[in-house]
């Protein structure tokens, strides 16, 4: 079964905001059987709204519509909704109570403007927003369902697993589509490509294989439309991409390299820290964001500065001053320091120029020296890294990941 | 004038990549008087494709379509063109030049697969792609433009720049849309359109206000739509919209909160460092995303664990010990030990629980202390902040950015 995703707010657009609502909703429709055929932004303009739901309610039978449900005067979808439904409107006293309830524990006070968000077009199902002000809608008319969300994420991601995911659950009954992934770093899409050739070309036609690619790393994933053959068929033949893409496999599953690497090491109990110079704590803000990991990671020392890599990190004056803050040999003293500050028994350190300014012919912008240490093993590469300065940063995390792994001797 | 965007590839639409380039690409359009006016994520499906293409073009004068032009067995974006425009192909040498010349850089062999990257439909006019092996194609057929470009972020902004933007410049004619942004911290929406009531109620037809809300923080963006008339006639309303929000306004721009308090220290040549616990370096990775910020950084601590606050920070035993490590004691010797550490003008410091577990009900998961100190002035905050983890930290460098724009006393 297909849906669509109607998007609404001119920041979208316009390049403001980063529609995200969408990616969450379309990988948790996708997990009970439902599939994304078509996302759509469009601007706050009813004629666009109306002509939108109208051409999508053509196509498919689901259609969700995020955003627009503010309290301020470019929020117009409930009113459009009531155009297109050729409804009333009815106060829903649940929505009401709620707000009352939520503007205490704020300490604020409840405006007439925040009062409108208990107004609702009076054919639709009510979708209690916890986290927020403004409710969901459902609609269901003649079997078809347009279910309208706010804007905001938080409130999106309760919506959907509380009201969205198990009223759809009940509505429809679907056959699931099955999805196998895995990820590779450090190989070019077009590498990988050849390597999978054979692979490719021996794949059933209800089966699919989709490359994703981001900084250095690929994400492949096997797909079964139907699945109608037992769950071991999809599983077979994901054994079999395992074993083509094998000198390339990082990890299987989808999550990032960071994630793999901080959930491997909380179920190993091995603590880590990072010595960051030019990644400036990019690499372990990306670890910290999986939960239970301040368990193994007691801390982190970001040190821009030679006197701070000097001071905090041990790294000999004479090293920075012989080799440059940017070598192969600071990138070493980083590690064994940060090591031996924090008793860890891994540690990461970067020293390089993330840009745009401050490179040279010989060290130019890119340019980095990563050293990973292992108990008494230390592991130190030297890559060129191309991209804004963010990517920089993104390709040098997941650089520094594929060297854990290969430190630890991860098998996967 | 009005454009749409199609983005392809069923990672877009199956949730496993948030798509940036069209939020890239509807930002670079804006500034040169183009309007996004619809963006449609479709799946590596000819048939979907040949119906948007026909659809788009039947509704603006400017198609631009991301992704779909890689060289594996799922990218059929370029075919489906060829169908489209029914027309024959051709190899393009300046292209197979450059794959000769990539490669050779990067030490690898160029296959027969990637040369494909150089057959092109014979009546486009190719995009050269100096980042990437994907060229970019412009298709002008009736004064109605096509333009093909590939799906990965660096080479959409490359492309962009130096082809897309030069091009559509010359090809079109048109008049300016002109916005200015203001940023807001720390107040609610609905609070704001309240405060801003009076001045949205006198703003003339062809001004436009829009809300563009985020973690703690709401852009104004004040659009006016055809500049008829001076540049005064928008730069006056601005500041009657400055005026209006006054209490609330964080800056003047569309920038990031950090972005807009690294730049200031920069400027003022003020040194910053911070001591973060629950924040995992997010903070501190916000402000080193601003170029040049490692002349005033010199350095910043990631201290999860108790031991690591004493030996690095010089946070008392008994401090820890008597008010808990998540306390408004803690984050004010922390803040202290930072600052005296790497000897900085300004210190943050932050000490909470992001969750999802470690909370109590004297200490929730979303507690949060912070503390900025500026020379001897010290100022420390407690908040509750909701979201994930990953939400948590964006509103706490928020919170933290606030209260460093504070007790520096900067006047916007």
């Amino acid at each position: 079964m297909n849906a669509e995703i109607i998007t609404i707010g001119d920041e979208l657009l316009i390049g403001q905001t980063i529609d995200t609502n969408s990616v969450y909703l379309a990988k948790k429709l996708e997990e009970i059987g439902i599939r994304v055929s078509r996302k759509t932004a469009i601007s706050d303009s009813k004629s666009d709204i109306l002509e939108m739901l109208h051409s999508a309610q053509n196509r498919v039978n689901l259609v969700i519509i995020t955003g627009g449900l503010g309290p301020t005067k470019d929020d117009i979808t409930k009113k459009t909704l009531v155009e297109y439904f050729n409804c009333g409107w009815r106060t829903d006293q649940s929505v009401l109570m709620h707000l009352a309830k939520i503007f205490a524990t704020r300490g604020r006070e409840l405006l007439e403007t925040n009062k409108i968000q208990a107004e609702l077009p009076d054919i639709c199902v009510t979708l209690h927003n916890e986290v927020g002000t403004a409710p969901g809608m459902l609609f269901n008319e003649n079997k078809k369902i347009v279910i309208s969300l706010p804007g905001v994420p938080n409130e999106v991601h309760y919506l959907t697993e509380f009201e969205v995911l198990p009223k759809l659950q009940q509505f429809f009954n679907l056959p699931k589509v099955e999805h196998r992934t895995l990820v590779t770093l450090m190989v070019p899409e077009s590498l990988l490509s050849k390597q999978l050739e054979a692979f490719e070309s021996s794949l059933p036609e209800d089966l699919s294989l989709a490359y994703l690619p981001s900084y250095n790393c690929v994400k492949l994933r096997l797909s079964c439309k139907v699945l109608q053959k037992s769950e071991n068929y999809l599983n077979d033949y994901f054994q079999k991409l395992q074993k083509a893409a094998d000198p390339y496999v990082f990890c299987i599953g989808d999550e990032t390299p960071a994630n793999f690497i901080g959930n491997y090491l909380i179920k190993n109990n091995l603590s880590i820290a990072t010595a960051e110079s030019c990644t400036g704590g990019f690499i372990v803000n990306q670890l910290v964001q999986v939960p239970g990991i301040s368990e193994i990671l007691p801390g982190s020392i970001l040190s821009y500065s030679n006197s701070i890599k000097h001071e905090e990190l041990h790294v000999p004056q004479e090293t920075i001053h012989t080799y440059g803050a940017v070598s192969e040999e600071v990138a070493v003293a980083m590690v064994d320091g940060v090591c031996a500050k924090f008793g860890v028994n891994i540690g990461i350190a970067t020293t390089g120029i993330a840009g745009p300014t401050g490179g040279s012919p010989e060290k130019p912008v890119g340019l980095i020296f990563i050293a990973v240490k292992f108990n008494e093993k230390i592991l130190v590469k030297k890559f060129k890294l191309h991209g804004s300065r963010l990517q920089f940063m993104e390709r040098a995390n997941n650089c520094a990941m594929a060297m854990v792994k290969e430190i630890l001797e991860i098998k996967e």
